[in-house]
């Protein structure tokens, strides 16, 4: 009997396989499933079954991937109407060698979301091992129940009943094994801690310290969190039943060469560069777009849409294959090539560049000491920025930025700002894109304002 | 914070990586210490800590080469004088980015075992969220009392007060973290469950219901385990601290060709064949011990002397090389070379080879049936064939049978049987190399009994 | 400007990967063509051409495959009429960065043989640095003329003047790379080295001593090769090209229970042993067929039709799977799956075995001596039994023996023989699946007759 | 018979494994020998012999240290005195297999040199099949012969002799292996083809061409080579024999935080920052020194001494670890620690980075236009420069820039410039880190001003 978690990157997502004997299932698969495969032929297992814990937003699914591959059936709940797989309720079990898999309907992220609970049957028919939990439970932190904006407090009231009656009476002794961990854009506060139980949540996780079902509620009901546009094609797709891979894509996109990545910028292609925010101040293409590659599944789901051809700008060949990775599991299928040879390639072909100040935080300090006039344009996500922003700082969330551009403030030069200065040369690429000038990057921002005392509000 | 846990194969041994934020620790690292760097690399972690549970019996432990390697430090418990690493004591605590490890004395299996049990800063520090247990408490059992056989009870009575009111204390939330799984002769009963928390052990471990102390102490003090001669120099070795593999060995041991092997084995050298019962019967080197791969590492340390010169005979490269890790883990290291080509290889050199004829369980049926006269030599361990026997066999476990040759009933033919036909083989060597003749291997053994109804004493 | 060449095992097949600047081209590409790929993307370089040296007869060519995952272009030669790809003739020239290929018509082997020369246009126009032969030309050896039996001497002419009148007057300084090395069936007497020149091959290639055209015709025309009946369906699949693997099959087999591969077998399924003779000697299913892996490709095609359905006996899944890569560039697809756990597995089941005696070159000599009566049953090649066989014994090639069971003398037991004994074995198994008794393999044969002095004839 | 080549990057550095049969020999191995091992034993073999084609100048041999692992003898020219391996003389032979190699002294680029010629004894023992030329011929080009400045006359006819006496006279036909390819400091002229024969270089290399001594001679000693300081020290310890790499250097230097570096920094240690320029020039670490990963091991060598502590500023991880091999190399062996997390982690830890302004070529061209005052400061080699400059440029070899600082001239802004920008940045980064300002680089340098016709001199 093992238990193998996946991690995937970029959206820390956790898929689980689980097998005894000679049988195995697996608990949200991603997209690029060879990794399931893999772990089946070293085990000597079969999947059997793919469980689905909801219809999910900010990934595509790998079940008809894997079914195709493997034969394997999928499980989804009733409560929708699937394009695919078959239906489970509560009550459904499942037996995996000696383990019995139960289905729970946890409803409240979503209307369909399910738990599993593992028993194992040679020691104990009524106590479970361990529980699937997908985006109903996480470590330190509880489900969005954001999606139906004009059924708030139904939903969340959906998600604590599922909570307190469905899976913590399963008992303290379950290990608990939810569909994200930290970084995901999917709770805030989830834990850095990367294994708990029911018994640990119980006692630590403060959402679950809310037993009073209105203060549950309300508290739900008035979170605010930023919606990608992508999540709502995500959704569908994962409904109907994801396009499988090979149909849909082929081959890792070829290099081109920098005449061509100009021919193709030329054309309406997106530039995509996902260097660092020094490498793309240094030089970069006209035009291009900047989301460095550990951000790039969360926050390209906000800027860019699914139709546009892309071309990536990378160190090299081994970061280009990670984000061509990354971008299938979010469905951004259009990748036509790469700029092979990176930017070096593009000067000696005496092709143009443009670069942005990186600035550092005593400049910061110095502008604020003698009163110097600037923006400085804060573009973190709106939970982040009611925490504490800088003296005259302006927000506007990066994922928004380039539909509120009219919005941002006359003065100038712009400095953008975020955690880190990742998110904040995102924004400052998009200013440039839309034809601002004097915009500067501000390397460092909070995280060095932190250290170095800048002028808080 | 991750934790990964090692599991290496053969002695079913588990290790654990342990980090947060930019440290780690590893608890009963193994001899290769790769995978522990390897990961630590991959996150980014620098390994400050390495703990042992206990002084081991069953393998080397990699402390020191991880020290050497590293630089961390190395800390065991008091009780014992070691030849290295430094003390720690009940109380001790010590932090690991946001994670506390606190030591607690649980002796029983050893007088020096320790457990460590792990707290989440962030979140509470007063309830743990992992506890490694070392041989103290599996899933599904806890930790043999017989090395001390002159204080069996006092050291059973050790165990139940480390297990009641040490570890199981830590709460039902607490997730376990032993150090060996299903398959060790560290103890009969675990589960082939890979995961367990303390709450689950507590109802669900057959011998942690056993709350009567006099109960517990009882049945741990009559329970009978065999015990390796190679117990005994690990323990020494990993008291003193073991040498480092670079100081010891050298490369993987150079391909011998056939005429090589047989000057090897004229000068007194051990051919230990570990290719499958009906290759090793259908031609193998006269003289040759067969000890299968899967039970190497369980069972060389009851026949072979550490001074005597190994040649293994193997399918191929890949199969020797996991031989040779296996055997360095448990000390075995005079391994001087491999038969390059294999058995093909040295019937071409017109070498002379053995053989073993393999019984068909119908065949056993039809010599019951007909009253034929053959002795059954069963060689497995005492407590298994104190749950039955075929009629008229005789009993010597394989780990003494070469101590006891003059035991072994006059009758011919002699047909080895076990579990399922490998450890029979590596008995039918024995006596092959010992000069008996009319020697048979039963492949198939108990298990095919059970579905023949082979009939029982 | 590289050069790689990608050796297959099994077949002795070599495929080159050339490339300069950016641009790339492969010759013959066998089925699986992720190394080429990977290669091109290693080097930054674009797949541009595929040279296919001829239609082939021994292996299913990755061209479309290769098309279908890079774009390329596939070019094979006009005198046949083929279901994809594009047409080249004599005087043809592509440029690949610097590098210029020329194709030569080269017929003998084929009517549509090509042989392709390559020019460094940066240091000379006119000499050649390397060329593709194909099976025109091999190091040590020239290619087979017997696929077109009623016209022998015509395309044995054909091939020496493609050899002396367009190869060698390349020049001396031209490296030489052939489509197989030492140990294919499409040559005989190639060398155990892998490197040569035009210049190293006109003056010590045995057969390009023999310049007088009527001496060399004479020779080709003389030459005895046996034909796996597999070579017709390669050489037709080729022409039209060859079904995708994507479309003909899927994922590795699946493992089957010791119970399903007996159902599998009771339905005429064919059980493919692929272990060694001492291991299915020591026990394998009743009806298998033994080849074992590093003779599978060679010699399946003998024995096995196409369509039927195929699992293998293996010792692991690491050999399983090696067999599944050979059997598809061979376009055996019908593969079912393959028995997990072994003969192990298979015993415990209780379901039966056979085993085959392996005899030892010392008990054949005392047969000899004492005149006991046996069958020798020789089963090499023609080529092989003329230069000299064991007195009495019976030559029948093993790749004919199931067509000729009529023609095997009386005498018994049978003894097999070839050169080491696993020819032997598949030989034995055979005989066995069309029920003779009383069979027994010569582990060693040949080899060990010349050390152990048997009597030749 | 395998022949297989190693390629180093950085250095074009080129080893090969040679076997036959069992037995194997490597020519010239690089210090990190793990690949050698894992050839022989993937094929079976065992390494017997090293030859060193002479005593290198430009990376630190592995001829000790594959001794140390695997026993083989290793084997240099008699005219130097070593401080290990064994002799060999003009006439020498050695049997490997059914190879044979053959011994020819070939000094010209050091006294010590040979060459050695391989021949395939089955075939013909009078004609080689391939030669091993170690620095005295390359593809396209003869060696250096600059290393006794007082005898370049000498040596040059010297080289001239062992060409034209010794290695052409083996033939057309034989393959030429030398121990460098494109790229390497060795030869400025190799060809981009990475394989060639004796008959291919002689009509088209263009220094085969001189066939009048005196003409090769004038030509050779009249050659100018840049001579990094690390000749030398490498030159003496391969005579003397290379420390062993388990002596010298342990693990994987450490990962180190932003603040570990600033103080690292002030205790005058050398931030040594391998990015790309923009990257650089986008921002660094003030006071580091910028030398781009694929310029690393041909260019330390000029600025960097053996005994500074370096500390490496990377992208990531991945390229830390190919630095630090390539460091390991060359013998740069004082690498402390790395910044994890890039420039991204010094920027949140608020510590000051600085910024060089990339230029871009149109830019370049509009000063000239407008007559606008600046210091163009090419880099580039001697040879490289004397085949045409921008107008108005100063010309300082970067190898040489810190020794001759006081020689720039005092005009500003400096812009630095050479072949792509790369070098260039390595230039910028030495004039901040020696007190100049107004530093830009030119990104694109010399190929962008050929596609924008920039003004030459």
């Amino acid at each position: 009997m093992i238990l193998k978690k996946i991690k995937s990157k970029g959206l820390a997502h956790l898929s689980y396989f689980i097998g005894s004997g000679s049988y195995a299932a697996v608990v949200d698969p991603r997209r690029d499933v060879e990794v399931y495969i893999d772990i089946a032929r070293e085990e000597g297992m079969t999947i059997e079954h793919v469980f689905e814990t909801h219809r999910n937003e900010d990934y595509i699914i790998g079940s008809r991937e894997l079914q195709e591959r493997t034969g394997c059936e999928v499980h989804h709940h009733e409560q929708t109407e699937w394009g695919y797989g078959s239906d489970v309720a509560e009550g459904d079990s499942f037996d995996l060698g000696q383990l019995r898999l139960d289905i729970l309907h946890t409803p409240g992220h979503t209307f369909d979301s399910i738990s599993v609970a593992v028993y194992d049957t040679d020691f104990s028919k009524e106590d479970a091992v361990g529980v699937f939990t997908g985006d109903a439970l996480f470590i330190g932190d509880v489900g969005r129940t954001d999606f139906f904006p004009d059924q708030r407090e139904h939903v969340a009231g959906l998600l604590y009943d599922s909570l307190f009656d469905k899976i913590l009476p399963l008992g303290d002794q379950t290990i608990l094994y939810p569909a994200h961990g930290a970084g995901s854009a999917c709770g805030d506060n989830m834990a850095a801690r990367a294994f708990s139980t029911l018994g640990y949540e119980r006692r630590h996780n403060s959402m679950l310290q809310k037993t009073d079902r209105d203060e549950f509620v309300q508290h739900k009901a008035s979170e605010f969190h930023h919606m990608p546009m992508y999540f709502e094609r995500m959704h569908a797709a994962n409904q109907e039943g994801p396009e499988l891979l090979h149909d849909a894509v082929g081959e890792l996109p070829r290099p081109m060469k920098a005449p061509e990545v100009e021919q193709f910028r030329q054309d309406g292609g997106l530039v995509l560069d996902i260097r660092g925010a020094e490498a793309f101040g240094g030089a970069h293409i006209p035009g291009s777009l900047n989301i460095t590659l550990p951000m790039l599944s969360s926050y390209i789901g906000y800027q860019v849409g699914f139709d546009v051809p892309i071309a990536p700008v990378t160190y090299n060949l081994a970061q280009f294959e990670e984000a061509w990775t990354q971008l299938q599991r979010i469905d951004y299928l259009k990748v036509e090539g790469w700029l092979e040879g990176g930017m070096e390639e593009w000067a000696i072909n005496a092709l143009p560049f443009a670069t942005i100040p990186q600035i550092f935080v005593e400049e910061i300090n110095r502008r604020y000491d003698e009163d110097e006039e600037f923006l400085l344009l804060d573009v973190r996500k709106r939970g982040e920025a009611e925490k504490g922003m800088l003296q005259g700082a302006q927000h506007i969330f990066v994922g928004e930025l380039a539909d509120k551009l009219d919005e941002v403030r006359d003065t100038r030069p712009i400095v953008t700002f975020c955690g880190t200065g990742y998110r904040a040369s995102n924004a400052a690429s998009i200013l440039l894109r839309n034809g601002f000038d004097r915009v500067e990057n501000f390397l460092g921002s909070m995280k060095a304002c932190k250290q170095a005392q800048c002028p808080l509000e």
